[in-house]
């Protein structure tokens, strides 16, 4: 029998301010891991009470030392760094001495298996039991830079001082946190308090990222994230922070995850864990990025300035040579230049040569009148960036003559410019008095073009206003709701899933299932010829491959021998199975894929993508948290590769874009409605008429759980 | 009238090894341009004579001084660094006191345009009458690692000593070779000889490649080029360097240039100026890349371990964090993870926790008798190269405890593991004692995770042997040649156009040209029904669109309903056409688009891409250099992202490759033979069928000259 869940002895606002702070293994020297915690927090000057805990000290650092912790004062958080072996039973005297939280930095837990996972479960479970809250373990510690606790024994602390901030950072990887922290104090970059929480025993990224969206000194939130414990919670935080406006930039590992299970369905082929990750993201306004330095550089972005706005790329360079190479890197990644209007280049003209007044604007073609490129370069920033079509200025650096005074004017130009803004320093070694002046001055730096150019392509998609109403949810749910409860478990044919399709709106072909040959022509009759004809079975799921499908059947001989055929197919594959559907044909311009599952994590999902042979080969997919409505839908379908030959292709008609819409949005409340009971559905393929022409789904299987 | 040339007075080789080199304005004052120039030739060890230029000095730098250029002793290379309005002078006084080469830094000539233009035309006609040689002018230098003659006023110079390795640098932009050899002296990397050569008055790319395919100490060519003067020699020389086994690595700016003329075909609007660049390079063997450091880091990669050979990514890391990011972005650019053979897990297993034996393999797990990471790291970095299915070893380094010594263990495991491989160095300043370190012991390094995956991408398209025979050229050029000097310039209807590469062998549908409406009755009678209708005309190009084409015409009836309909269309559009074209109705399975055009650099290309609506939707398109053999052919078709569709997809049928091959091997002929008279020729689409049933060209048109 499970003990009761004791309430939870501190908060995370308090871990994170906590009055005392116990260290265990404490050590005068610094070259021992302890003994670098209890000198960092001395240090970075945190005010709180730091208590020793070693059986053999009587002092350390200037502190009075205990042998236990429970003869110590009483301590808000303590931090474990020592072999795992000797965790259990530290971290049980400390929640029998009162301790609020453990953060525990040791290693060979849950991440090595076997005795590690059950050595981890019992730590939680103590947690559990006794309230006392957890961080870790397997984790590289915490900072606070507003009280300046710094509680992690990692070297990048040796400097002068932490930069105060507006960023917060929660991250699952300590040596990803601490390699970020020093790259973005290198450029100047502060934070209110960075989190390292490894293998979330108890608390967990969704804890802290709460704590931070509440927490008035962070006005950005940079989360990396190997695995969330809780995806619901995750949706709804994020949501709340997308409500208060507190921008979230975010890099999640496992994208290319290939561990996905066999699927019947293209759906849950296609529809991997990153994908509903994105696209529960991409819901909540969340950034997503690939790299974590450039999550920070980002988040600073975001911070400093806000969303982009209007606008595109003005770029003001030191060398022809860079301005070529910028320019072709934002063309990959489609971010494209401004051009410039007769008054900018006027402006330029006074001091520019009349043959490089465009952009990207090389400050080597100056007039010579003007001097050197020190003299101008803060100015034609200035004159660049007020121009109105640009949005962003690049200042790509490469070595330069008078290289400080060139720099100093270039990031002052860039600071004082009243538009974003960054420099990209190209050269090593040879720049770094110049890094120094860029940082001083209190200008966003790079220091590869990549960086930039991933720089650009988070900062492009940081909006601040939902693209659809409200957090996600639309205003009415409308659908079959209770009635779907009588649905049985289990495969779905064709004629079953397209019925039930066909009861949230969504248009399917005229069509009628027959058990016998005259049942068939007499269908074929009815429809309209030519038909189509397909065997009915849950056990094939390829049919055309298997010889079960006939198209354009033009009479009733065609019809009678299609049944004939097919059935005899089928006696093979399928024993159970003796009838046929029998279909209109129906003609279109375009195939679409529409799918809906129910996400492990996050709950209904509903996909859509170019169709047909295409599916697999672009993998041109858009997915989205269900239910959605109508409008959301057709951004999902404008986001596609294939959206031009929606919309009107190179004199094509425009296709009927609001119907592909509305079967998306009802097939998003089908699966709303079905919640967890949906293992996936797929129709493949919804074929796209002319616009006024409609939609149709030609094919449809559902597995119900 | 002109004078006649004059022979050159001096080989870029002995350019490169002058017995003498004279600096204008010449100075003791180092801020001073000439001044550093003075300094860093001494400074690196230049034991050529040094003369400088200066009517106010008597001695510089501890040298005797010269007021003019004719009072001076013999000069090979002459350094002009001042003001553009005194180049002309000075250089013309060069030339009359007979040096062999001037070295013109100064800017303000063709890149400014206007009179700089006319001021270049005249030094460069004073260079062809003399036959003195010309660098730059807007050049930044040079610099000759093997003899120790630094060229150029850059600061990047204020290093003990200048890395000697096999690397030489050919590029236009002087900012970006200094910036490049800044990043490249810091990790250690060397070179032979670095050329700038800016505006390329007289020596140009071309001269100084030339030079380096010659030269025993150069192994790696990098250019970097902006413009060619000569595509042909160009190409020459990169099929000289493949020849005799010199590895290229190219950077090309440009590549998003919107410069192209409108154009009346796909091919024209496709194919352009950088996707012939790229063609030509592919077929030779030159390794493209986008980042100019890349460019280095991969060279580097190249001249150590020359081709990559079989094998995948093994990963050996200080943290799971930066695994997870490293292996979704090897992903992102579709580089696999080896898959670590049973005896390399057991290797591992020795030190390693059994739950961590996968690639990547992280550090943090290991066994605690195991000890710190640094006793483990080098066997790790063996034993996992070792393994059969590693091709490159890949080491992604956070910070991380007792940092040093496992930077020294893993830089030792990359260096000794007999594979090529690398570390990623992911922190900022906190790791530059690490940098220093791995730097010393001559492990390849990157500084940030983009730039690793860069160089990946760089290094697997290395290959030292060509895909296809010899220098490109196919082994015997069949064709129509000569007839087709009887073709008339201008734009080819579409039968006139197939007439064109049918004669060619390409298989056409079966048509016939119809003047009256009882002929085309008569002519769909011929071919069969159902047919195509279609206008006849070389001022439509988008037939469909204006209503020129009915397709499927079932009968007499039908067909002569198209005449009336056609030509009265026709009569608006196209007063003076008055025929339609009668043809068979063909079905396939799968529509390509070929083209050909004659490039004014690289001269005949072939394309193939996705055909139909894909065509730029896709942008699915090869190319090469025509004319090409059918293997080469099918070699781009086998690029192509719809390669898939014609190989059998998902239990499809696989369709008529050999034919598709044959028929773009047919065009590259036709393409070689028309040569520049071929302004552009597009089949859209050819239909492809299923194996062994070929393919056949239902549209074409071209443009001749």
């Amino acid at each position: 029998m499970a003990e009761a869940s004791a309430a939870p002895r501190i908060t995370v606002e308090r871990i994170l301010n906590p009055r005392s702070v116990a260290v265990f293994g404490a050590s005068d020297d610094r070259s021992k891991w302890a003994g670098r915690i209890m000198y960092y927090l001395a240090l970075h000057g945190y005010a709180g009470n730091v208590v020793p805990i070693n059986p053999r000290r009587q002092v350390v650092q200037g502190k009075k030392c205990y042998a236990r912790i429970d003869a110590a004062p009483p301590v808000d958080v303590a931090i474990v760094a020592i072999p795992a072996a000797s965790v259990p039973a530290t971290v049980r005297e400390c929640a029998d001495a009162g301790v609020g939280c453990c953060l525990i930095i040791s290693s060979g837990f849950a991440e090595v298996g076997g005795e590690g996972v059950a050595a981890e479960l019992a730590l939680a479970e103590l947690s559990r039991r006794t309230g006392m809250r957890l961080i870790g373990p397997n984790c590289l510690g915490l900072i606070n830079v507003l009280n300046g606790m710094a509680l992690t024994s990692a070297r990048v602390l040796e400097v002068d001082k932490l930069y105060r901030g507006p960023i917060g950072i929660v991250s699952q990887s300590g040596a990803i946190l601490l390699s970020v922290f020093n790259r973005a104090h290198d450029v100047g970059i502060g934070f209110s308090q960075l989190v390292s929480i490894g293998n979330q025993a108890d608390l967990e990224v969704c804890d802290f990222l709460e704590h931070m969206i509440g927490d008035p000194a962070t006005r950005v939130i940079c989360l990396h994230i190997e695995g969330l414990k809780d995806g619901r919670r995750f949706l709804e935080l994020i949501r709340r922070a997308r409500k208060v406006g507190k921008p979230i930039v975010a890099l999640k590992t496992g994208r290319s995850a290939s561990g996905e299970a066999a699927a019947r369905s293209h759906t849950a082929s296609l529809a991997g864990a990153y994908a509903v990750f994105e696209a529960a993201c991409r819901d909540a306004g969340v950034v997503l990025v690939d790299d974590p330095d450039v999550m920070v550089l980002a988040a600073d972005m975001i911070a400093r300035f806000g969303p982009w706005g209007a606008g595109r790329i003005g770029v003001v360079s030191s060398s022809g040579g860079i301005n070529g190479i910028v320019a072709d890197r934002l063309g990959d990644i489609e971010a494209p230049l401004a051009r410039l209007a007769p008054a900018t280049q006027r402006a330029l003209g006074a001091f520019m040569l009349p043959s490089h007044l465009q952009n990207p604007v090389d400050l080597g073609a100056r007039r010579q009148a003007a001097g050197d490129a020190a003299g101008v370069a803060e100015e034609a920033v200035r004159i660049v960036a007020a121009d109105p079509d640009v949005g962003v200025v690049v200042v790509p650096l490469t070595t330069s003559p008078n290289y400080e005074a060139t720099a100093t004017a270039l990031a002052k130009g860039v600071v004082g410019c009243g538009k974003p803004g960054f420099i990209i320093l190209t050269p090593g070694s040879v720049a770094n008095g110049v890094r120094a002046i860029v940082k001083q001055l209190g200008c966003p730096l790079c220091n590869r073009i990549d960086d930039g150019m991933r720089l650009l392509r988070a900062y492009r998609n940081y909006a601040p206003s939902p693209s659809h109403d409200g957090d996600g949810l639309p205003a009415s749910r409308k659908g079959a709701g209770q009635a779907m409860l009588d649905l049985s478990a289990g495969y779905l044919t064709e004629p079953e899933a397209k019925a039930l399709i066909a009861r949230y709106g969504i248009p399917i072909t005229r069509e009628r299932i027959a058990g016998t040959r005259d049942e068939a022509v007499a269908a074929a009759d009815a429809i309209g010829y030519p038909v189509a004809v397909k065997a009915v079975t849950a056990r094939v799921v390829h049919k055309s491959d298997a010889g079960l499908v006939r198209l354009a059947l033009a009479d009733r001989t065609a019809v009678a021998e299609a049944w004939d055929e097919i059935t005899s197919r089928l006696a093979a594959l399928d024993p159970a199975a003796d009838r046929v559907l029998v279909a209109e044909m129906v003609a279109g311009e375009l195939e679409l894929i529409l799918g809906a599952k129910d996400d492990p994590q996050f709950g209904p999902v509903v996909m859509v993508g170019a169709g047909g042979v295409l599916v697999e080969l672009l993998g041109d997919l858009q997915m989205a948290l269900a239910p959605i409505e109508c409008r959301a839908a057709e951004v999902l379908l404008r986001r596609l590769r294939i959206w031009p030959l929606l919309d009107g292709y190179r004199g094509r008609p425009r296709l009927d874009v609001g119907a592909a819409a509305t079967a998306l949005a009802c097939l998003s409340r089908l699966a709303a409605d079905l919640g967890g009971r949906l293992s996936e559905l797929d129709i493949n393929p919804l074929l796209v008429r002319r616009e006024g022409s409609g939609v149709v789904a030609l094919d449809a299987r559902a597995i119900i759980t």
